[in-house]
C-alpha cells in the first residue's frame, strides 16, 4: 500500500519533469547539429521543429570548427555510414566533447559489418553523453565494449539487454537507453523503465532515429539530467505516438498524426500518459 | 465463351499468387539491401515496412562483404548515381550474383548522360534477376545492349516498349518490367500485362523506385519465380494505390493512403482488384 | 481614392499574371534539375510535381555537360554542401548562364562556416537569376558581396533587409527575395512584398527550398520575367499553405495538405487570394 503511494508519487514527479523539458525546449528552441543518415533526415528535422527546437543538418568537416561551436548539441547517427562522413562525425564529437556540449549517438545497424563496428567504438571513446539503440544493437556494442575476443552475443532477451546496457553505461560512462515494448535507460546505476510508444512505430522508417534526435534537444536544455532528459524524451515521443495512433489508418498516416501530436502536446496529456518507473 | 472462361480462370490463378507472395512477404520479413538514390530512401524504406519487409539502406563499399550475404535480396536504383557509389552498386551486385541471391535494378534516367548509360550497362552485365524502369528508360537500355553502334531510339511507342522488353529480356536474361498505364512483364517469352494503379502515381515523386523495392521483396521469398514476383508486386502495389485514392485530395495524401493500404491490403482486396492478363 | 484603386488594379494584375505562370508550368512541365541538400529532395521533388514541372536531381560532376542542356532551369541549394558536391554546383551553374538557361541558388545557412560563405559567393560570381533566403541569409550574403572588410551585420530587422536585398540585387544582377511574414523582392530597383503563407511553414523542414524549387519553375517558363516569376512563385506557395492550413492539425499534416492544395488550386483560388503589393 505505502509501496504502491510511493510509486505514484515517483510517476507524477517524471511527468512534472518530461513536462519541464518540453517547456523549456520550446522556450528556449537549442540548435542542435545532427550527422545523420540519408534515410532519416526529413523526419529527424520535422521532429526537432515539431517538439520546438532547430535542427542543423551540417556535416562538412570543414564547417565543424566554425558551426559546432554554435550548437547546444549534437546528434550522431551511423545509418548510412561511409568512409567519407566518419572524420566529421569523429571531429564533431571530439569538440563537443571538449567543449563540454552534450552529444548523443545512434549505433544503427552497429553489428552490420566490421567497419561499423570499429566506427562505432571509435565514436563511443569519444565520450557520448547518450546513447540509443534496440536491444541487439546495444548488446553488440556493449559485448564489443569489453575488448575484441568477446564477440556479440546472439541472446536478445529483455534481461541480457537490461544487463548490456548497465555494463555499456558503466564501460561508456553515458547515459544508455534501449527501445523496445518498454524502454530501459541506464547511468549504470539507475535504470528505469517507459512504458509509453506503440508497436506501429516499427513498420515507419527512421522513427528510432528521430526519438535520438528529440533527446538531443532534451538533453541540450539541462545537460548536467541527462538521465532525466533521455526518459523524459523517449516518453514524450511515445505519448505523441499513442495519441498519433487515435487517429491513424497505417504507418503512413501514424506518421502525421506523431508530429501533429508532439507539436500540440499539452499539459494535461504529458501528466496524464507518460509512465515512467523504476525497475 | 471457353477464351473467356480460361481467361477469367488465368485471372483467379494470379490474383491467388499475388495474395501467397504478400503473405509470404508478411511471415518471412526479407531483408532487403537497397543501394538507391537519395530521393527515394524514406519512401522506398516505408514501402518495404508496410508490405512486412525489413529494409537496409547500406551502401558503403567496405560493408558489402560483411552484410551483402546476410541479406534475401538487393536493389539497386541509379536515381543519383556519383562515381562514388558506383562500385559498391557493382560490388554487390556481383556478390549477390556469386551468392545466387535475387537482385533488381532500377536504371532511372539511364540516357540523362553517357556515364549513367554506361554505368547502367556494366551493372546489366552482373546479371540482375529483374530490370523495372518505364519505356524510355527501357528503350534506351535494350537500344544500347544492342552495341554501341545501334543508338537511343526516341520513339517510345507503347508496341515498341514491348518489344523493347523481350529484348532485353533475351539480352539479359533477367525479367524485364515496363511501368505505365498498363505495366508490362517479360522474361523475353512470356508476356503479362498489369492493370493495376492509378495515373496521380506520376506525381509523386519515388513511387517508380518503391515498386521496385516491392518487386526486391518479391523476389527475395521466392526467387525461382521472379516473374511472377515482378507482376504480383505491380499489381499489389496498384491495387494499394487503387484503394488509396479513393481517400486522397491530392498527391500527397494519396502518397499517405497508399502506404497505409499496402499495410492493410487483405485477402478480399487482392482477390478482387489484382489484374493481371496474358498479351 | 484614386490611389486605392490604382493600388486594388496591381494587386489585380498580379492576381492574372500568378494564375498565367502557373498554368504555364502546368502547360509546358519545364524540366528542373536541382543540386540540392539530403534533406529536402523529397519535398522539393513533390512540389514540382504538384505544380505541374517535372523534377530531375541529377548532381554528378561527369553528367552536367550531358545533362543540364537539356533542362529548362536550373536550382542550386548548399543546405548539406560538401567539398564534393562544390564542383558540380559551379560546373552547372557556369554552363546555364553560358546557355542562357535561368538558375536560382537558394544560399542556406550561408553564415554558417567560412566554407559556405566562401562557396555562396562563388556562385553568386556565376550570375543567379534569382537568390532566395531568408532574412539573415540575405543580410549575410549582401555584406559579404561587398568585399571582406565588412563582416557580417548581425542586425536582422525587416528594413534592414530590404536595404540588404536591393544591395545585393544591384552587385549581382540577380532578383533577390526575402523570405518572411512578408516576403520582400527586388530587381534592386523594383521592390514588391508577397503578403501570403502561414507561420506555420517555419515548423515543417524544407518548406523554403521547396518554394525556391517553385520559383525555378516559374522562371523556367519566362526567364524574361524573373522578377515577376519569383513574386508568383512565392505567393502561390503562401496561398497553396494558407489553404493546406485550412485542413492541417499541426505542421506534418500541413505538408500533406500544402502539396495537395497546390496541385488542386484554381483560378478563383489564385485570383481570390494571391496577394502582391508594391512597395
Amino acid at each position: 500500500m505505502e509501496e504502491e503511494r510511493a510509486n505514484e508519487e515517483q510517476e507524477n514527479q517524471w511527468q512534472q519533469k518530461a513536462w519541464k523539458f518540453l517547456t523549456t525546449v520550446r522556450e528556449k528552441s537549442p540548435l542542435i547539429q545532427c550527422i545523420t543518415n540519408f534515410v532519416s533526415m526529413d523526419l529527424m528535422a520535422n521532429t526537432l521543429l515539431a517538439a520546438g527546437a532547430s535542427p542543423a543538418m551540417i556535416h562538412s568537416l570543414q564547417e565543424i570548427p566554425d558551426f559546432t561551436p554554435h550548437t547546444h548539441s549534437l546528434c550522431i547517427n551511423i545509418g548510412t555510414l561511409s568512409p567519407d562522413w566518419l572524420p566529421s562525425m569523429k571531429s564533431a564529437a571530439a569538440l563537443a566533447t571538449q567543449l563540454g556540449k552534450p552529444w548523443v549517438l545512434d549505433p544503427v545497424a552497429v553489428s552490420a559489418s566490421d567497419f561499423r563496428l570499429k566506427a562505432c567504438l571509435e565514436l563511443v571513446h569519444l565520450k557520448p553523453t547518450v546513447i540509443r539503440g534496440n536491444a541487439s544493437e546495444i548488446l553488440a556494442l556493449s559485448n564489443a565494449s569489453k575488448g575484441p575476443s568477446k564477440g556479440v552475443d546472439s541472446s536478445h532477451g529483455s534481461l541480457d539487454a537490461v544487463e548490456a546496457a548497465k555494463s555499456l553505461a558503466q564501460a561508456s560512462n553515458a547515459i544508455v537507453a534501449v527501445s523496445g515494448a518498454v524502454d530501459i535507460i541506464t547511468d549504470g546505476q539507475r535504470i528505469v523503465g517507459v512504458h509509453n510508444g506503440v508497436a506501429m512505430l516499427q513498420r515507419i522508417t527512421a522513427t528510432g532515429c528521430a526519438v535520438t534526435a528529440l533527446i538531443a534537444a532534451f538533453v541540450a536544455v539541462d545537460p548536467l539530467h541527462a538521465f532525466e532528459a533521455t526518459a523524459s524524451a523517449l516518453s514524450i515521443f511515445g505519448v505523441a505516438s499513442e495519441i498519433g495512433m487515435g487517429m491513424a489508418k497505417g504507418p503512413a498516416s501514424l506518421r502525421m498524426h506523431l508530429i501533429d501530436s508532439l507539436h500540440g502536446l499539452d499539459q494535461a496529456a504529458v501528466l496524464c500518459c507518460v509512465k515512467i518507473t523504476n525497475m
